[in-house]
This record gives C-alpha cells, structure tokens and sequence, in this order.
C-alpha cells in the first residue's frame, strides 16, 4: 500500500496546509454529501473507526474516550445536582453516553444540525453512539444557535460539543451565541464548549475568554489530551453562574478512563504562555 | 509545491507506520550522516526550524520550550538545591540552556554520544543551543551509559534527553542504565528521564516505573505538551532519593513560557487509563 490519496486520512491541521496528521486507512465504511458537509467514516490501521467531516477527524474509537470524559463530566462535577442537559452538536453520540453516567440526569437533549451525523454514528461507531435510545434522551435536528434563544431559563449544563469555527460551527463561537446560551440556563445554569487547541488557536481562546468573563459570573478554559486532533491537545470554556469548576463534586462514577477529581482540577492549570498576548 | 517525499518531513510515529505527521519545508538547511544516524535540520512552513534524526523530528524551534522546561525545571524545583547537573543526550542545548537559568548551579556536564548533534544545532538552532560557551558547561561526546559508571556519588541530578528506544538509545530504558544513574547520584540525588507518550508507550512506561520504584525511593511519571511528538504528549520518569515532585520550591524563574510552580504540581495528576494494564 502506498501513501496515495486513496488509503491514507490525510488532516490539515491549519491553512496553508503546512502541517498534516496521515492516518492510514483500511476501509472506506461510509461517505455521503449533505447539506452540511461530507461525512466519511473509515476503519483505520491504528486508531479505530473514525468519523470524517470535511476532511478533518473529528472522532476515533482510539481516543474519543478523552475527549467526551473531559467536555461532560467537568461541567456534570461542577453542578451541584444537574438534571437537564442540552448538547449542541455532538451528533457522534460520545456526549450523550457520557452525561447519562450522572443520576441526578433526568433529561438530555441533543441538538446537532446534520441527522446524517447521528445515522452515520448509529450504524459505523455503536460504542460511542450507544445512548440515542435511552429514555432521557430527545433529538432535535435543528440549528443549535436558533435553539437556545427558546426555552428560557431551562437547563442546568449546555454543552458545545461542535467542529471547529468555519462551516456549520461558525456561528457557535461568537458572543451572541454565548448571551443566548446564558439567556437558556436557568439561575445556576453553566456550560462547556470546545474552544480549540492551547498551541494553534490562542487568538480565538482569548476571545472566547474575553466575552465569556463578561457573560458569566465565572469563566476558565481547560484542556485534554486527544492525539488525532492538533497538536494533541484541545480547550474548553467552562462558563457559570454560581459553581466554581475547580471545587468539584466527588466522582462516584465507574469505569472512566480519563476523568477523576485530581484531573478535573487541574486540567484548568495552565502554562503560561496560553494567556500571554498573541503577537500579529 | 506539491505533497512529495522532497517538501515535507514525514515523522512516521509507528510501526507500521499507520501514523504519521507531515510538516511542509521551506528549506533543507543541513544534512549530514553520523556514525549514529542521520541528521537533519529544516526550515519549516510552521514550526520554525526543526532537528530531524533518523526521520525523527526532534526538536523544533516553535514548541521546544514546553519539552526542556519541563525535563529540567520539574527535577531542578524538587531537588533543594541543586549544583552539579549531569545532562545525558541533549545536543541541541536546550537542556543546558534551562539548568543554567538555576543560581546554585555551578557545574553542568552534557553526555552527548553524537559530536555532530551539537555541531548542527549550534549553526542552525542558536536560540536553543545558547549555553554551551557558559564556563559552568563541560561537555563529553561519549556513550552516556559508561559515563555514569564513573563519577560514583557525584552529581545532585542526572537528566535524560534522549531520543527513542532504538539505536543509540536503546540503553538508556534499561534497568542497568538506572541503576548505575543511582550510583552516581549523592544521597539526595534524583533524575529525570524522557519517558515516552502515555497513548503510544503505555508499556514502556509501566516497566521504567516498575523498576525505577525499585531503584529510587520515589518514583512518578510525569508529561508535558509537545505537539510535533508522536500524540502531542511526552513524559517523564523522576526518580528521587529523597526530595518529593510533589512538593517543589517555589519558582523564581523569570521568562519561563510553560513552568510554573502550578504546572509542576499537576503534571504528575495522570488519567486513570495511564496506569491500567496494557492488553497485549
């Protein structure tokens, strides 16, 4: 097998294109075009399944596990008792299996733009979209940034479980997204959302920070570990109107690979060159 | 520009090679063949200029700084007060450059096997190999595992910047290796050793850990944030006489871009899948 287009993933981490994580494929499982983007799942040589979404990986079997453990069950510690939940994007699933782990939970609701997102993960990633059929669990197929300026004052936890700030996601990084999303939690209300890579995108982290701290009585960025995204590592923004992220609740929760209370805490440590100002 | 073999460095960071990491080149500044291996240096799209060994890359001018910081610092804030450093590997400088920014360091010595490493890296990474002309450095272009037979009780910390368990340094992850390192440690020595990913090595790790707690009284594995290293990740094993990681003096370093006393701390706070057993 040779490094052509056909059998290799090959991910762009950046324009102009200077630096590309290959990830050798060993079978091209599904691939459609909607109206939103180009869905791909392959089965790779080392990471798993993996779904593709315009070119770039947005989950593999390999590692997805740090990436859903750190985007849910941050926010799910630092409410005192949450039972309804909004995801926004997310359609993989991951997020969904994740927050039903807390028993306090009593709704969860999914809000991703593409169905085929959710068809796609059914039917080629069953491990991580396992939870679709549990019944806290509501679907709706619609724009995520048109959803939360219904519902007021509704939920405890929102999370942004989006792709990067172009395309279909574009809009889920900018302030009024974030005014709206403030506007649908209730008084002890918080959120999470993915807020990009410490090394690549300190620009859009110190924005999001910016107006996040405006918005939110208490706002943190917090990172894990993910080797098939940039630079191996991704961001959150963890927003709140009264609980503060680094006093967590204790976790009683089985099984998690990558959370638990110490790494909760300190996955909100960070070196100090992520906040010193960006240079032009 | 198109994507061929001649315009990008292709890091394979596995057999059989599933993975890999291409970054574009602007410029193939030096190259040249060792009796140890093959070194390389390039001008790169987006990481500034990068030291390629045996199609390795193992340093580059844009995330350095998180990776020596971080072999030297941890050790250099747990030992109390360190004054002989012995750096084994390390060419590039980037270790020196660090230790030297201690004030009770009177003497570090650099073990490097390959004379040319440091040749490179002197011509063409100036921002890294800074300190070798600082009249506390001595430098010894031999085989790090027969350095440290001599010297018994000598030295307050040994650091090891090494490449992978392959070739020349396939030494440096044996039992024997640590244990002649204890010997030439005084009674309150310690060391730090470049220790491999948690999602690629986890196997490697367990065994240094196995028998590095056997050797020293304290043992942990501890990570930084590379994002040119194989799964953006790297850690590292201190082994300690006496002094705890855990409780480091505070840093009064200026300048320092991924250290601080916080870092320190919670660098060694592992998830949970780190230290489960590895299915063969």
């Amino acid at each position: 097998m040779t490094e052509n287009q056909e059998h290799w993933i090959k991910d762009h981490w950046d324009e102009p294109k200077g630096r590309t994580l290959c990830v050798k494929i060993k079978d091209h499982l599904h691939s459609v075009r909607t109206d939103f983007q180009q869905i791909d799942v392959y089965e790779t040589e080392c990471f798993g399944r993996a779904l593709v979404l315009d070119g770039v990986i947005n989950v593999t079997e390999f590692d997805e596990f740090a990436y859903h453990e750190m985007i849910v069950h941050v926010p799910l510690h630092t409410h005192p008792a949450p039972r309804r939940v909004l995801i926004i994007g997310g359609g993989d699933g991951g997020s969904i299996r994740e927050a039903l782990k807390h028993p306090t939970v009593e709704e969860v609701h999914l809000c991703e733009i593409d169905r085929e997102v959710i068809e796609a993960c059914k039917q080629y990633m069953p491990s991580v979209a396992v939870g679709f059929d549990d019944k806290r669990v509501s679907v709706f197929c619609r724009d995520g940034a048109e959803f939360v300026k219904e519902r007021k004052g509704y939920y405890d936890v929102i999370i942004v479980d989006s792709s990067d700030p172009w395309g279909p996601a574009t809009v889920l990084f900018q302030q009024a997204f974030y005014q709206d999303m403030a506007g649908c939690l209730n008084d002890t209300g918080l959120i999470a959302t993915q807020s990009e890579s410490m090394f690549f995108d300190r620009s859009t982290i110190h924005t999001l920070l910016a107006f996040g701290q405006e918005i939110f009585a208490i706002g943190r960025y917090y990172y894990t570990l993910v080797p098939t995204y940039p630079s191996g590592t991704i961001g959150f923004f963890l927003g709140s109107k009264k609980s503060d992220p680094l006093q967590p609740r204790l976790c009683h929760i089985e099984g998690l690979r990558y959370y638990n209370t110490a790494v909760h805490r300190t996955a909100f440590s960070l070196p100090p060159f992520v906040m010193q100002p960006v240079k032009s």
